[in-house]
């Protein structure tokens, strides 16, 4: 790309402070910038990045006044991320459209498997039996479609990633690398002999449209009926959804999270790492949990922030843990207000 | 499938209440079941279902009393969830029958590896030199079978499961997809300059009978000697096993839980998910750890229910944590009895 | 291997204590080791098994007296744990030569790659347009490498590892099974309407010389810029390592941790199992921190021990978990004050 600041601003809808006629020829970040390079400053603590930035241009909100005389040219709008958000997307190139440009002859295509318009297929993948890819997808190397798979129009999938038979994936989803979906959930029925009998998982996956889903992540299918991640949902990378589990819409949900069999979370949740949810459990739309909390109750009222495992409220959290990093004091103030009573 | 109430009430011993004629045609959750389902009701606390439930019939015990009227045909039985778990295996089809009919065209099986009858292999599987794949194991697509590996009868491996060199696989085992078996243990040596040299890994990992390990779980090969997995255990997703360690018979384990170099867990024990195990420890049978708990303790005797990171007995780890929520208020009144005192 | 313990003991710098002309096979741990092998006493704790092993050497210590008789020969070195490191080394079989014997004819290598020398390919690997593989790495089966990536000389990279577009590995690295290195990170922004638009992801990953990734673990791309891992870092397995995150240079991180977005770990840190960090922090060189930790603060001072979540000082952390387990009884001794002074 080469584009001048003028040229760009024009496309952005940007006012431009310093030099129009300067050449940008892609996108860094501010730290890390040099010469031809655009940049962007949303976060006001990252200022300090802009006066000594070797960037040629610099995004900066309408109204950003600064401190010092600084070097690159301004381009001012009204919203640094979204704007960032759109010049991204020009400059990330299709990678799908780079390493797959059709349906490779190292593919594995089952006869009775039915290929949408512009489908395209990597090197060593399986697409099994009456599995169905819609029009415009995309399936990366060595992925496994299991059969009667149903895959939606637009969607990307990743080297490695797992659908097995019966699951359902929308349109716009994403998948990344060594996804698992559909994997039997994890049910086991003791025989009275101390062995657990495994109970078998006849249900499958459905992920609604634009859900993404990170590297590693594994959704269950259900014992019956269905695993259901709903639109707009996306997970981060190892996360573990169980059996029956139900993720409302829009909900987003960090790394390394896990949630037991039939969980229900609503829509609009925020769910941080690490965090652990017990089954059989109903979530609140709205929801907001720190990471690292362990849930093991209903959440009734909706739009909560939760801390703590198991978990309360956030505020209330951060002030019992500010009094558990003085427990050993507190301890002792009691033992001596008991020696004093003693007395 | 389609069978009448009546004929599957003759398979499964239960009685009837209500039409005897109706046809049922496949299983469904009792909040999702349409006409021509059978469903179950196993838990009280989904009785409500019951009555909105549009399933043609529902399994219940033999001493259930409905509160309000029904539509569903019943059938009545001993035990709900094993005649359920018994219904499903009659449905479940035979994934691997379905996906993998013979030995792939399309995999790479060395020629000195040796196939049991009735192996059936995936496309593009690997199965390497000197492997041993016992007979009736079905081996799904996309494969690894490392070197010396040694896997036994009646096997399903599913796609993208690794099974490294030299690993050792029993009967009736369940490998689930992207499963990682014997890569190499996380051991270094400081080398006194603050680089870390690598310890070579050169044990194996031993999965004993009736093993079934949830995808993209990874278990490490031993420094030296062997990672024991018993008979019949059973591993959840996402979880790590680290080298040396040694799981006990029947041992439960759920998702994303952690168990780190040479510990030893005993017979039996049920461990919920997101629970860690420091390295060298010995933990007795029968223990039953919460969710998320932190062992870093030998833990001697048998059958306790630990909690809480350091975990300690479970109930008493639920009157830390009420207290625990409450500090603030506590720490205020300790304030408040020195002020008293003072006076 | 077939060696006498006075060809060993000159090999290793050894004294010998018994018959130096025994045969010696291989190596076992001191638990399992039986006749014709080698193992080794590092650990006191470990003593007792001294005088109850059935290997026919050991390796000790130059200063240890055994309290007992003993029956093996004993082979004295100055430091045990270097030289069972050495004598693994020679006994590891090679597993890349043993199964990586050249460029598969069944690897798909795009015709614009380029293999350095002794480069080896496993079989249904794939390796893209523009990549780069230096000399004498080898890369097992089923591996993705994709577009423009670009790795050094001499290392293994394991089947099922995905590296995506654009990523830069070092010399020396090992990619164990089902490792991704570059998939998205993990970067939404809201539109207003409650959806999550994706940001693209236009960054890579670069990884230092002499890195050690586990099986499943991932390395999202950049955002912009680069997510780094410095020279020397080892990972374990089912670690999360965010975009735009760095990890400062011989940090070793244990299993199942997580790191998010723009974090900055130091050098020479210690980072236990399971432990989470929030995004857009910066922690300082020769940090440990134990198992199960939560991060939520720069860490300013190098050096220290932390643990608990929020983290704080690890002996700290100790104190005020032993009076956690003793909150009942501290509530109840408040309880009783009060009630001594409402008197």
């Amino acid at each position: 790309m080469q584009i001048s600041a003028a040229a760009l601003a024009r496309m952005i809808d940007a006012t431009i402070d310093g030099d129009p006629e300067v050449i940008i020829t892609g996108p860094a970040r501010i730290e890390e910038a040099g010469s031809g390079q655009i940049t962007f400053l949303a976060n006001p603590a990252y200022e300090h990045h802009l006066y000594e930035t070797k960037a040629t241009a610099v995004l900066v909100s309408r109204d950003f006044q600064p401190r010092k005389p600084i070097s690159p040219t301004l381009l001012r709008v009204d919203n640094v991320y979204e704007t960032v958000s759109g010049l991204l997307q020009v400059y990330q190139q299709d990678e799908a459209a780079q390493t797959v440009r059709q349906v490779s002859q190292h593919a594995a295509v089952d006869a009775t498997a039915r290929l949408g318009e512009r489908v395209r297929i990597g090197k060593f993948t399986v697409v099994s039996e009456k599995a169905f890819i819609g029009a415009g997808t995309v399936v990366l190397d060595q992925v496994f479609i299991g059969p009667n798979v149903r895959i939606g129009n637009n969607c990307t999938i990743y080297p490695g990633a797992r659908i097995l038979r019966d699951c359902v994936v929308g349109n716009n989803c994403i998948l990344h690398a060594n996804v698992v979906i559909g994997a039997d959930g994890f049910g086991f029925l003791p025989d009275g002999e101390g062995n657990n009998q495994k109970v078998p998982q006849v249900g499958n996956v459905v992920l609604e449209d634009e859900v993404e889903i990170g590297s590693n992540t594994t959704v269950d299918r259900a014992t019956m009926g269905s695993t259901v991640i709903r639109r707009g949902v996306k997970l981060d990378n190892l996360i573990q959804i169980g059996h029956n589990v139900e993720i409302g819409r829009n909900t987003v949900i960090a790394a390394q999270a896990g949630v037991a069999g039939s969980t229900k979370i609503g829509a609009n949740c925020r769910i941080g790492g690490q965090v652990g949810f017990a089954g059989h459990l109903t979530i609140a739309d709205g929801t907001n949990i720190q990471a690292q909390s362990g849930i093991a109750r209903h959440i009734k009222e909706p739009g909560q922030a939760l801390a703590g495992s198991p978990a309360f409220g956030y505020r209330d959290w951060i002030k019992s843990s500010i009094v558990f990093s003085r427990l050993p004091e507190l301890y002792k103030r009691v033992a001596q207000l008991e020696k004093i009573l003693e007395k």
